[in-house]
Parts: structure tokens; C-alpha cells; sequence
């Protein structure tokens, strides 16, 4: 079910006669870390500018045919990928097919940009009144530092203001290559007619560039805290981060389970710090990137309990070696396990999960493999996620009045 | 698949052998506008409190029960229903069952009681910091007046702060009676075993109290904008609603298609407001309830262009007769109609659709009927809600700085 086309496209198809839909998403294998420093923010612009319409259709029709194919189409921006994606009834495939296809060679019309410029600059200022979106801004420019892995997905203002026609171009031919590019379906439709289509359609993808890989980042030697005041906020925000393992670790699953048993709605963080009423949320996640990882998270609180709700957090952070138990570790696999399973009821939802896995490893992994990866994680596994991540030393930012 | 047990408890049983998984709900026919207003909130600190345990097992016991099942579980109150579910694998469905009937009978401990109160004025003050939340809030308090469909489901630190574990327990008996709770399956089960099952084990569900309902809210004669200044605000939200129809109007869907014209992410505001970048959100939906329904929406934008986008806003407003072709409402409807079939591609999407459906209409409707109801609107069904529903007078508020 995967074939790569002599252009270099890869195309994953799993079919489900019994299906009730077909999805389809063109998963792109760059992102806001694959920007240059002077023109973060250009992979989130050109997602926006690809739905302007290419040389054949205009914007307005673009969407309209977008909307006629009735289920839900979208496309979002991360660290690593950006991917574009719609749903349809069975028989709309031609259309959905071709309408996604349209989206992938905009016309980057100078008007258009100009004028999408001031939307993304609205989408800017109102993350800006989000005291939980800036404060995680503002760690990973602690944690970061000059790697790319700290960029904002959406850019600056500044830099927002600078790009250029030329720049957007120029990253579309680099970084929308076929060499870049996995167009993945699942669902209800027939493998072969698609294969002929996409031999037929796809053909002249031009290629891309490859850049050769940035260095993974150092992680701060120590950890620090920076507490940044705004007299108008009522509520403390902290984020913190400390070192976790990247996607190709053999213990990634492992380390998901930990951040579960830590962080999760119904983890540890959340009956010390929300169940006692000391905090409105408190969660932890691991997050894997293509070489390295980190655990996330946070916490929200009244300002005057701050100090007691971070050392309560910090509590739970170096306890954590006291919450892994077979028992323990069993249910959060059974959890994960299960929501793997039930995330592929859908063709949309498998969609995902094949695609992005498919960008974070290389490798097309069945459904059952992926919830077995969960399933086969022992406690020992976690103590050694934890022997090698020990939670510390913790990199955090406190965002208050 | 009806069945009424005699203490009055409703089952809705839709199996289909296809699917990978079973959800079942409660669905609890209560909501906050069903509240005294001394007492608003006290649906939603209920559902925190179900989650506390029953007589048999303790808060701790019956998460990891839930957490166990491995599938999602969650609760969520709104103005005119209370709603507990989870999902499992089809080899998991009598603890799925046992675990969520054990959620709906629960001890109500006045220890709990004190915890969770600070639980809920953490969430409370979390919302508060939030304008786009408090200026609905806001709005509905002007455009209800006293009526309690302008009740807080969170209720407000006064009355939250207030609530004793007598009234908690009065409200638990009164409005969890047989007579108000439908238990809903979707998926992979053998209805009969169910209806064993239930014959079984919620036989001696209690009878409730059945409340006569108030009269329906009397939208005021004129429209008012308020406009309330708080200076620690950076852009400015605005909310607004003008009446609609209620949930048993037959033009109900109509309603809904001509806010999808206007207020969807493809629709007339968008391309007005957002894509022209005035705004960084502009959005319109129609709320229908049991006796009476609105039209909601709102903006928010750079606090020097109010009243620019403000005027934009009501001209789409004024202008929705010429968005109304048959052409538009085709797409609108078919839209609406697909995304009503992908909705119940899982257990747990048709689940929600086919309770939450029944509590507003009492009639079990398939889903394939439920898309029909869309496709079967035409332009002149449109045109019929504009006539009936002008979009003015307007009651609107506006946070900023």
C-alpha cells in the first residue's frame, strides 16, 4: 500500500470497503522548524496562501468546491509538518482528489498575500491576549534558545510584516518538493484507480531541495525560572519543560505513558493540584520531535498560591519514580492502546495517525501495531524512560501579575 | 429499539455489529436553566460530584474503573441537558454499563462537596479571565433578563459559594428521576442482553419530580449595545444575538442553514470580516431550545477598528436576503447532511447525535432522516426564516479596553 511515484511523491493507500467515507490529506515534511530565523512564520503563511486558489481556479471557487464536497476540510501548521486534509462520501473521490490537488499548486499571488498578511497579523494579536499561548512562546525561547525548535509556528510581527512574495515562493519550490510530499487515503475507495490517477496526475511534481538537517538541541545545562509580570492579568500561567526522548527512541511509547501517569486528566499532577482545588488545570505531556523530545506542561492558579502550586507540582515531577507500577503502567497502556484503536473508527481519524506516524518515522505502521507499541511497554520501560529523562532539570516560565 | 422500563427510565438501543466499538450514555433531560436562581449552577457541581463516587466505590475506584475501560469518558452540562458517556471495546460492555450506572447513583459525601467546591470556583475564575467567555456571559444576562435561560451553567462565585450538600442532594433527587434519564447505547452490543440488563438492574430507579415548565423568555422589544471597558484588555470582543426559533419549529434546519451562510468559516462574515483581515474571528450559529431559539455570534478585533467591523457586521446582517439562492442553500445543505453521516461513522459521534436529539425533540430519529431534514430545506424555507426572524432588534455587548 505504499508506493513511491518516479517523482519522488509517496503515496499511502489503505482501503476499507466497508468504509462509510474516504479521507485524504497531502502530509507536507516541513515545518516551522525548517524556516529560516528571518522568515519565521512562512510555512503557517503559505498554508494560508494555498487555500487563495491556483492558476486555474480563484479562491472563492477553490472553497466553494472545498465546501460542496460536504465533509470537513482543513489544513494546520506544526514544528514539523503541515498537512492538508478533507473527508467526502464515497463518491465524491474524483472531486475530493482533484480539489486537494488544486491546493497544492497555488498561484501565490502578490494581492492575495498582501492582503492575507493582515489576517495572520489579527491571528497573531489574538493568540497575544492568551496568556496560556504566550507563556509556552516564551519557554521555548528559554528552552530553545537560537534553535530552530523554539520558532513560533505563526511568526512575529516582524517578521510576518518582512516576508515577501519571493520568500513564499521560494519555500513553496524547496519545501513543497515530491520528495517532501506523502499523499495518504483511507477509506472507501479503489487502490488501483487511485494508483492510475496519481501515476497519471501526479507525474510532474517538481522536485524539492533537500536541506541538510540542523543539529539537535542542547538542552540547558541548568534550569532556570523567569517570571515575567503583566499588571493586567488576574490568573498566574507557568509552562515548564525538561528533557524527553525523540520520536525514533525505542522507548518513545514508554514515555508517552509516563507523561500519562504524571499528567493526563486523570494522572497525578491533576488529584494533587486540580482535585484539591489548588489549581484550574495542571497537565504534562511528552512531546517527540525528529531528534529530541521534551515533557511539557503547566499549571494555572490564583496568584497568591503560586509558590505552593509549583512546589506541588515540583513534588509530583520528582516523585514520579513512586507512581510506576505494573498495575499502573498496564492501564495507561490499555488507555492508550484503546484510544489508538478507537481514533481509527474513522477514515479521518486513521488518516492522521498514518500520516503523521508515516512523517515522524518513516514507516507505514498498521493501526494494531501502533496500539501493540503501547500494550508491550513494561514498568521497567518507564523507570528507564525515567533514569534517562529524570524530570529535571526543569526550564520554566511564570507569566503573572 | 425504544423501550420505557416501568419506573419510567428511557432506552434508546442502537446496535450495529459493524462497528468496533460500543458508547452508551446517560442522557439526564436537566440542564442550568432548569435551576432556582439562588441555586445556578448546581447541575454542573453535580456532575463534578457524580464523578466522587457512589455508597460502594470510592472517587479513586471509580476513575480508574472509567480509566480502565480505556476508551473516553467524560460529562458535560449545558443549558438544557446533562450528559455522562464512554466508549469501550464491545468485549468490555458490562463494566462500561456497571461503571457508568455506579457514576449516576452517586453518595453526594459532604466532604466531597467542600473539596469540589474549589474545584469549581478554580474553573470559575479560569473563565473569568477569558473575555470572549465573559462577554457571552454578559450578553445573555442582558438578552435573558431574569429568565433562566440567561443562567451561568457555572453558576457564579456567590451562588456556588453557597450551595449546601441538602440542596445538592434535593436537586440530585428531584431531576435525575427516572422520568428525565434516557440511557443511550451506539455500536457494537446485543440489544436483548441490554434490555435484560436494564430490566435488571434499574428497575428500582426512583421516580423524579416533574417541574412545570416556566414560560418561554420574551425577547426584548428593541435592540441595546453595553459597552463595558476593562483596561487590562488589549482587543475587544464583541457578542450579539437576535431571536431565532426553537427546537421543535419545523423550519428549525432552515434556521440553521442561514447561519451557516452567514456565520460558518466559509461563510459571508468570513469573507467580510476575517479574510479581509478587520477581524481575527467572526462567527454566527443558531441555538435552538425547547421553546425558544437565537441567533449568536459575535467578532473580535484591534479595539481602533470597533466600530468599523461593527458596521461591516450588521451590514452582512442586513444583507442576508441576497445570500439566499438555491445554489447556496444546496451547498449549505449538503454540507450540513454530510457532516451529519460522518458524525456517525463511531459509536460515540451517533451516540451524542441521537441523544442529545431525543432530549430536545422526543423522537428517535435515524441518522439517514436527520441528513434528509437538511437536504430537504430549500430557498424559499430560507427566505421563510428571515421573514420570521429579521436579525434585528440586536442585543449586543462589547468588551474591550
Amino acid at each position: 500500500m505504499k508506493h513511491v511515484l518516479p517523482s519522488g511523491l509517496t503515496l499511502l493507500l489503505e482501503s476499507d470497503p466497508h468504509a462509510q467515507s474516504v479521507a485524504a490529506g497531502y502530509f507536507v515534511n516541513t515545518g516551522a522548524r525548517d524556516e529560516q530565523p528571518s522568515e519565521m512564520g512562512c510555512s503557517h503563511f503559505l498554508e494560508h496562501l494555498m487555500f487563495k486558489g491556483s492558476e486555474e481556479l480563484d479562491a472563492v471557487t477553490l472553497n466553494e468546491r472545498l465546501d460542496d464536497l460536504g465533509g470537513h476540510s482543513n489544513a494546520f501548521t506544526s514544528e514539523e509538518a503541515t498537512v492538508y486534509h478533507a473527508a467526502a462520501l464515497p463518491e465524491r473521490l474524483d472531486e475530493l482528489l482533484d480539489t486537494l490537488t488544486h491546493l497544492m499548486r497555488p498561484a501565490l499571488r502578490d494581492a492575495d498575500l498582501q492582503a492575507e498578511r493582515g489576517v495572520i497579523l489579527e491571528e497573531i494579536a489574538m493568540y497575544a491576549e492568551q496568556p496560556g499561548v504566550c507563556v509556552v512562546d516564551e519557554l521555548r525561547g528559554d528552552y530553545y534558545g537560537q534553535h530552530p525548535l523554539g520558532h513560533r509556528v505563526l511568526g512575529t510581527v516582524e517578521t510576518v510584516s518582512a516576508l515577501t512574495q519571493e520568500q513564499l515562493a521560494r519555500n513553496h519550490r524547496e519545501r513543497y518538493g515530491a520528495q517532501h510530499v506523502t499523499l495518504v487515503l483511507v477509506g472507501a475507495f479503489d487502490e488501483q484507480a487511485v494508483l492510475e490517477w496519481a501515476r497519471r496526475e501526479l507525474a510532474s511534481w517538481p522536485a524539492g531541495r533537500l536541506t541538510p538537517p540542523v543539529p539537535a538541541p542542547q538542552p540547558p545545562a541548568e534550569g532556570t525560572f523567569r517570571h515575567l509580570h503583566d499588571p493586567s492579568l488576574h490568573r498566574v500561567q507557568v509552562a515548564l519543560t525538561t528533557p524527553g526522548l525523540g520520536v525514533r527512541h525505542p522507548l518513545r511509547e514508554a514515555a508517552a505513558l509516563l507523561a500519562d501517569l504524571l499528567g493526563s486528566d486523570g494522572g497525578a499532577l491533576y488529584w494533587a493540584l486540580v482535585d484539591t482545588g489548588l489549581a484550574d488545570m495542571a497537565d504534562l505531556a511528552h512531546l517527540d520531535y525528529r531528534d529530541s523530545g521534551v515533557f511539557e506542561g503547566g499549571f494555572s492558579c490564583d496568584p497568591e498560591r503560586l509558590d505552593a502550586v509549583l512546589s506541588a507540582y515540583l513534588n509530583v515531577l520528582s516523585g514520579a519514580q513512586d507512581l510506576i507500577s505494573e498495575a499502573a503502567v498496564r492501564r495507561a497502556a490499555r488507555k492508550a492502546a484503546v484510544a489508538t484503536l478507537l481514533r481509527a473508527e474513522t477514515p479521518q481519524g486513521r488518516l492522521f495517525t498514518l500520516g503523521m506516524e508515516y512523517l515522524a518515522v518513516g514507516e507505514v505502521r498498521s493501526n494494531a501495531e501502533l496500539a501493540a507499541r503501547f500494550t508491550r511497554v513494561t514498568a521497567a520501560d518507564v523507570r528507564e524512560v525515567l533514569r534517562l529523562c529524570p524530570l529535571h532539570p526543569v526550564t520554566g516560565v511564570i507569566l503573572g501579575p
